[in-house]
């Protein structure tokens, strides 16, 4: 049965979203609770546990396919605070926004860049 | 005037792309070598010389952006050897491919593998 | 003339989107009536009164579509309600949000969810 | 352990998709055999065997989602024969692709319906 | 009926993109003449045939639009074609995709670029 | 140096988006004060200032590719205002998104429609 996945899972949530992750896994518990086990199971459990890149490197790529998608402000809130929670420095979090701008434009880099300044600004953060 | 920002930029291409980003430039000569002139200027000789990141991470960042955004085929083939060439391990790229499974889905994921296959062939490379 | 089309786009709106279709054509008067006649029309004269598919499937259709796309929140609220008025259950609306993620990825169905779980606060639905 | 995931989604795999599925699963063989796993675990695994929708509306959601995706040609065409596959009619693929017409727009459409043309084409159809 | 709105349709599209748009209804006879229809009635009946804007603005706003949409290469050929048909200078083409730049990235423009050479080049015309 | 790219560009920031683009540069201050250097010298030093489209004409462009590409409703608010600013009618902007509907469908211009009702009322504009 799936009791691995799942508890290599929650150990990775708790890691890198910290209580932002646990909240949308809460907020799902009435609509889906299978979407949240899928979260938990697939996207920490599977993909976040694999070898080869780090947990900061992992969220460094997220927060890039995050800005680069669009309309997923309320995602890359969370894993911008995830990214911080792996020890990524703030700079370099805006630093990987910046490298986006050839290849996005700049209105995408500008979301993602609001969306850091607000969490920043929560942690209390400067860059 | 931009003779520092197009000689950084030339610089900076050629680190990254090799031939496959000289062919591009090439192939505008005709049609807007400006577009040309404001990819070695912009891309490669504002934002690629910038500081706290290296550009193995930038290239990273570069070939999950266009992973996410999609229909970018000839640009992700360029920039995967531009990854392979600042000594990015093949299976390196590989994985972070597959760290964008939960953010993007499988066939963006799918269309860049096989991409990166090919290149991976062209180059002999295994993973 | 385009009495008839205009006349059955009237009907289908009614039928599938309710008081939150007529709210959304009422708000284009005073800036461009013609985009609430084109909606009316081609949208639901033309489109919804086709054969071989039933209401239901193209609304399930519908919010499909409106969550790939993303960005498009509004007119998922809208057609989240349009798949309830045409008699879909909410878990059926649920599970075919779910269906999308090895497609679409995590964000945009988590989107879609929250959405739904909103609509169906409203209407005091449970899944 | 998943052997339980991994039959479950070779079944699925099978009964939807063919030969069209396998031969994207042996692609995968020589750069990223985990890929195809979770292809066959997560996508076949556990989203394929879920309740409520029928493998034919699971389908159906499927190609809707690609078509509006955009750039996802490759995947669109294993669908469709995976639609067929389960048994929907040629003429309600068609009609699924024009409910999105309001929704994408003509460009993403008309992508999808020359897809459905080859596939149909190569199968014999006619719709 | 709509004799009038199809009628309309057909001047504008031969107008407009001439025998690549005849292509594109005659190649939908076999799998979706009502897709056909909807373009000639929709695209160029109701909307080209609006006042405010000529149709050379109309086709710059188009061509702009499948550049940023992506995935679009084909619909970018025959308004490309278009855009040229209605008088637009070459140039003129180029320099709209250029002025995306900042807000769509390179590889959007990039795209964009190529089709146009291909177009220029069929039709010996220069920048 | 850059001097003559950043004055060139400050100038038609202040002419094209007025206080709304001067209040997004200083938003970016305490966050990534380079990122409003590349606005002010690539977007409007580099591309706004080049010969061939007038402002209006590459605000025009702008606009329809920001309703295009979704998600980007703030840069959409700040070129509406600098739409109206470099003297395009309202109307005229009303117009040039719906051209767009047959290529981006209704949800995007219904976005963008409403975004333009705002700044019209902000502005005390009627269409």
């Amino acid at each position: 049965m799936d009791n691995i996945r799942y508890t290599k899972g929650i150990h990775n949530l708790k890691s890198v979203d910290g209580k932002g992750g646990d909240a949308v896994i809460e907020s799902l518990d009435d609509i889906s609770p299978d979407l949240g086990k899928y979260i938990i199971e697939f996207a920490f459990g599977d993909i976040y546990s694999r070898p080869i890149l780090s947990l900061q490197e992992r969220e460094m790529i997220t927060i890039v396919s995050l800005l680069t998608a669009g309309g997923c402000e309320p995602q890359l809130e969370v894993h911008i605070n995830g990214a911080l929670n792996t020890g990524i420095d703030p700079i370099k979090i805006v630093e990987s926004f910046l490298q986006c701008l050839p290849y996005t434009g700049f209105p995408r880099v500008l979301n993602a860049i609001f969306t850091a300044k607000k969490v920043f600004k929560e942690r209390n953060l400067t860059v």
